[in-house]
């Protein structure tokens, strides 16, 4: 893990710029901290770190507050990482499909995110050998909101992690609602109710199908974008009650 | 209204027994507040104030931390307020329908739940005119919990009520479906995912048919009574937004 840039944010947060071999990541930490803090994973879609970072900078300085630090990387095929060519290719089905007003079939699904999860999940935990790694960074781990598919194959194989966060706002291939059942971490779900494309019925079969003993379903009026801010204050009282 | 008693619970709450005509009430006040202070009126099953009062007295005192005042009266019915016939026996064949583990035919709720209505609210209008004539009390005011049909009927018909946290773990008259559309405060609503004597695409049902622009849904884990602390804390928290 190679620190690439430093800066402080206003609020008393660091920010620091990194990339772990050809991976570009940010891992904010409140400057406050003294002794090692928990980490929270920054889940985002694949749009890139450079068009999320508003919303990211946002989430991390929440999380500063609440005494953690929060970190990301860049997602495979996203940003300034190399073209896949695969997943465009889904991607471009998918874009097509909806535009037809049809339903997204399950081999479009399947062929855009079943690779992503294959392949960054591994990314994800190898950042979090490096960033526990980091003499600020204590953990314990939560992982929040991103692609959930990946939120869901984490909670399963990664240990670390003991409380996930997650948005029920992105097409679930079905192996997933299998994996769903193997989850046994406290879970925080976030749902928009009017969500444009994503199918509420699909949510909430999954949010069913979780194995966590503790978990919560949040629904919130408005589109995939319009997250209201209470539901933030919410999620946030979920990583402070698991992560402290 | 005539208040019959006062004590000082142990955390700086002022608890007032009183009674509005025959009808039997609690107001729990801050004792620190300086100034008049909004008000949550605490809604709660037609099993009696006693029988509830623990539950009851653990939601004031929260709503009390929270600088708000709390007050409840008796049902109709119910405690120590003359029988109802007609209802008791409502209660007689939904239990017998419940035991023999068939459906709750609509005719059962009906006649258990609008006659409740229908007698209550005023009840509960009369005592918010009584509340908010006390030289402590200012407004605005929140509805919390209880029988979920009442609740919607407050949240119509008292202009008072600025913001509602209902819990939809009762049975629910098609009718109040309709009545469900007319409401627009903002609306906090908790589910129990595995309510025993709840149907919950009914309960999902009518969360769609509120017509609150602000409303999100918060369903827990656990049966009818094992809703988790950490859903009474976000509950709060969207009570401090919509009454500070």
């Amino acid at each position: 893990m190679h620190v690439t840039s430093e800066r402080h944010l206003d609020d008393g947060v660091i920010e620091r710029a990194f990339t772990l071999g050809e991976i570009p990541g940010i891992l904010w930490t409140p400057m406050s901290a003294s002794a090692p803090v928990p980490l929270i994973l920054l889940g985002h879609p694949p749009l890139g770190l450079r068009a999320m970072y508003p919303r990211l900078v946002r989430r991390a300085r929440h999380a500063a507050a609440d005494g953690f630090a929060a970190a990301t990387i860049e997602l495979p095929g996203s940003g300034d990482r190399p073209r896949w060519p695969a997943v465009e290719q889904a991607r471009a089905e998918l874009r097509r499909a909806m535009e037809a007003g049809g339903p997204v079939g399950g081999e479009i699904t399947d062929a855009l995110i079943l690779p992503l999860v294959e392949k960054a999940v591994p990314e994800w935990q190898a950042a979090l050998d490096a960033l526990l790694a980091l003499p600020g960074i204590g953990g314990p781990v939560g992982y929040s909101g991103g692609v959930i598919s990946i939120g869901i194959r984490l909670a399963v194989v990664e240990p670390r992690i003991v409380a996930a966060g997650l948005f029920a706002g992105s097409l679930v291939p079905a192996a997933m609602f299998e994996e769903a059942r193997q989850v046994t971490v406290p879970l925080h779900v976030l749902l928009q109710w009017d969500d444009e494309g994503n199918d509420r019925q699909a949510a909430l079969d999954l949010f069913d199908a979780f194995g966590s003993k503790e978990k919560s379903l949040h629904a919130s009026m408005g589109g995939h974008t319009g997250v209201p801010q209470s539901a933030g204050e919410d999620a946030a009282g979920f990583f402070a009650r698991h992560l402290r």
